[in-house]
């Protein structure tokens, strides 16, 4: 007996602070994903919301390699999954490969921002997915030499993740008893304190 | 006589697509801000959305080092920007530093992906702040060593941006012409098939 995607959803809802956009409150990064395929007009919404991110000096360093199931890039990501994410993320339709430029476009000069501005690109794409009643799980653990070899990409892109998108599905409905109990557990994060500070070490009194 | 601050926003738009987020394609970077503060109520939101972002084995690596006018922080930030950015961003009543721990608290191991985390988290304030009525300007431009020493933040934690932080102001309120030129020139992103790949460099047919 587990808790229901409606219950699990609810227990992951940090408390309310008022004004919060809900698609970041509500936002989180489920194992547990259904069969059930993504449109590709959602598709489309996704990625214009990661379009519009803001990069240094506007070079949109970024690229995504998207592996819809039951074709050689999702297989690709899967088999270079690290082993408790190879357990779960498999099963998600969409399997994204994150990448960025390291190098700049306007001056061949390597790109300190690279993974920063890909870091926002993503996030602009899981919110818009978030917003549509999509479910992504953005995953650091893979082998990325393994994943270059076989996509055949150039050293000149670096690998920033691997993120799962598709549906909801219920706790239940993985695999083991260990990936539930994951599934369900409540979602923590540092107090403000420890985030916000006003000068080194002195943190921030912010109203409520 | 130029555009005003209704007329840039327009201008800035991104062509509408249905079921994409208003806080994503009305997010822009301008450079005129206003003296109006920012509350500590709306501080609280901004920073609250960030601590929600999701991270790398959840480290949350992220720290973020505000600076009101009129304090020594803000001015230390203020001093350490590039050229033209010095030109118009002390101006805004906060410029918050993003910084990231380049090592992970759980292996003492460098983290890869601490500048990716970080991006993500000022993605979720950039768009928090837009949902608050508040405008948000990230900088890659300026001195790191400088900023460091007159800050004293140890070498473990790596800076990604600098933040402009405050109410919008009308683009008339820029110093210069060339500013002015640039705050309301349309804003300029990669069509969608140089961004995301069926396969590697095989632009994915997105439907509309």
């Amino acid at each position: 007996m587990t808790l229901s995607l409606t219950e699990v959803n609810a227990l992951k809802r940090p408390p309310a602070v008022e004004g919060v956009l809900p698609v970041i409150h509500e936002r989180w990064s489920p194992r547990a994903f259904s069969d059930r395929e993504v449109s590709s007009a959602d598709l489309h919404r996704i990625f214009e919301a990661a379009r519009w991110a803001p990069s240094s000096n506007n070079e949109q360093p970024w690229r995504f390699l998207v592996g819809l199931r039951n074709t050689q890039t999702h297989s690709s990501i899967a088999a270079a999954l690290a082993g408790y994410n190879h357990d779960w993320a498999p099963k998600a339709p969409v399997l994204i490969l994150g990448m960025t430029r390291s190098r700049t476009v306007r001056r061949d000069a390597p790109n300190a921002y690279a993974l920063y501005d890909l870091g926002a690109a993503m996030a602009m794409l899981v919110l818009q997915a978030q917003a549509l009643g999509l479910a992504t799980h953005q995953m650091g653990g893979f082998a990325h030499a393994a994943i270059r070899q076989s996509l055949g990409i150039p050293e000149l892109w670096v690998f920033g993740s691997v993120t799962a998108l598709g549906y909801q599905a219920e706790p239940a409905a993985l695999a083991s008893e260990e990936m539930i109990a994951r599934e369900v557990a409540p979602r923590t994060r540092k107090p403000l304190s420890e985030l916000a500070f006003t000068a080194w070490e002195e943190p921030a009194t912010l109203g409520g």
